[in-house]
């Protein structure tokens, strides 16, 4: 009798090309399934709610597969984090039912974008960051982000190679903070972080690191906060900003 | 003309056998060494403030070196960083005093330790804590950590092999801390970081560690607040609890 279970996995992506399953190059996917098969002895596909770029990192990911295994799942939950690298680790397991399916019951994503602006990046962050010298102006950011919370054609927002069949998609919010408290563990970093949360019904290829790059041309000044608009209006991906690097984008919450 | 240069360097020391150069392992004096011949065809030797241990981290450990280059000393920095591993970063460089030592000038230094008090450690973190599941008292902990305060022989908080003279040392300020906002940059994580601050006119070798694990077992209930007065009292390190791991070490400044 098989049974779905469903995984919430936490990674650091900075050693990985992604989530997805590569013949060559280590994936997060393809360690997760090399585990299950270790543990359980079945060769199983492990389905993700969200395809994580190579460098992304994911605060809770969730994923879902089929076992035939009787195993308790608190037991395949402690022999997987035996087995996996100390990068990825299952913070959550249960049995679902059997139409679940990570991407498909979906309602929603979260992502967080961290960007470090300042001139030096302390090196305890620098797999997290993506370091922005020039100082942002936070104010234009937001009243840039205002046009494109709703439904909109992310055409200008989404990269070449996006597998989705239309390019609608509803922005639910986008916040944008300066982190001025102690910023990491030990306090006392100089400098500023910046966090931009993005939450959508779904997203296209590289939409949040497209949102983000163009932002980021905001917040120095290259690009009035209205021009976001017309951007959006364009509906072509030469029009919209630079795509912010990878390390930057965490994937945060799926909400369901 | 020879000058004193003054680096101020942080390093990520999850990768290295520690400060001191080796013949085999990587070492933070090692490679600082390799790219200042890089940078000004001199072979050096890189004096620093503090040995760190293998996997000991530093937020600003001072280091100095003679040259005699006539390089610009902002473009000896810029060089250094662009040769540097980038877990290792010179944040600081100024010309000093021929007579300055970083380690024998310095009139005190600071350390922190940080403690990830949860059962599963996230991963974006697990370079730079220690892992202790076990609820921990904290006023336990600070009633313990006064009698550690002043000059007192730390006979029982040195480890084997240690150099120092003599083992007097004078303990200026214990701060131990229940971290509860946000403790990393994305925020909402769960759990609870314990940050531990010890600054001392000096250390003997293993002595934060062995101050941190003294007071974990306190934490932990296994230990009487009181037992570390007796701990001291009896000038040996077998009385002391367990060394704690070195990856929640940073060293954290040095005074002059």
């Amino acid at each position: 009798m098989s049974r779905r279970i469903r995984l919430t996995v936490q990674y650091d992506g900075s050693a990985y090309h992604g989530w997805q399953f590569q013949p060559s190059g280590t994936t997060i996917q393809g360690v997760l399934q090399d585990c299950i098969y270790q543990v359980t002895g079945e060769q199983v596909r492990v389905l993700g709610a969200g395809r994580t770029d190579a460098h992304v990192h994911a605060v809770e990911q969730i994923a879902a597969f089929d076992a035939d295994s009787s195993l308790d799942i608190g037991v395949i939950k402690r022999a997987l984090n035996a087995r996996l690298p100390s990068d990825v680790r299952v913070v959550n397991i249960e049995e679902v039912a059997a139409d679940f399916h990570p991407r498909y019951s979906a309602k929603g994503k979260r992502y967080v974008y961290l960007i470090a602006n300042m001139r030096d990046v302390p090196v305890f962050v620098r797999r997290y960051v993506w370091r922005v010298k020039e100082p942002l102006g936070l104010e234009e950011m937001r009243t840039a982000s205002i046009h494109l919370l709703g439904l909109h054609d992310f055409s200008s927002f989404r990269a070449a190679g996006c597998a989705s069949r239309h390019p609608l998609r509803t922005i639910r919010e986008i916040a944008i903070e300066r982190l001025c408290e102690a910023p990491f563990l030990f306090g006392g970093l100089e400098g500023e972080f910046v966090r931009i949360t993005v939450e959508a019904d779904a997203f296209l290829r590289h939409m949040v690191r497209t949102i983000v790059g163009t932002l980021v041309e905001v917040g120095k000044g290259n690009l009035h906060p209205e021009a976001v608009r017309d951007i959006l209006e364009r509906k072509e991906r030469r029009f919209a900003g630079p795509t912010a690097p990878p390390q930057g984008l965490f994937l945060k919450k799926i909400f369901y």
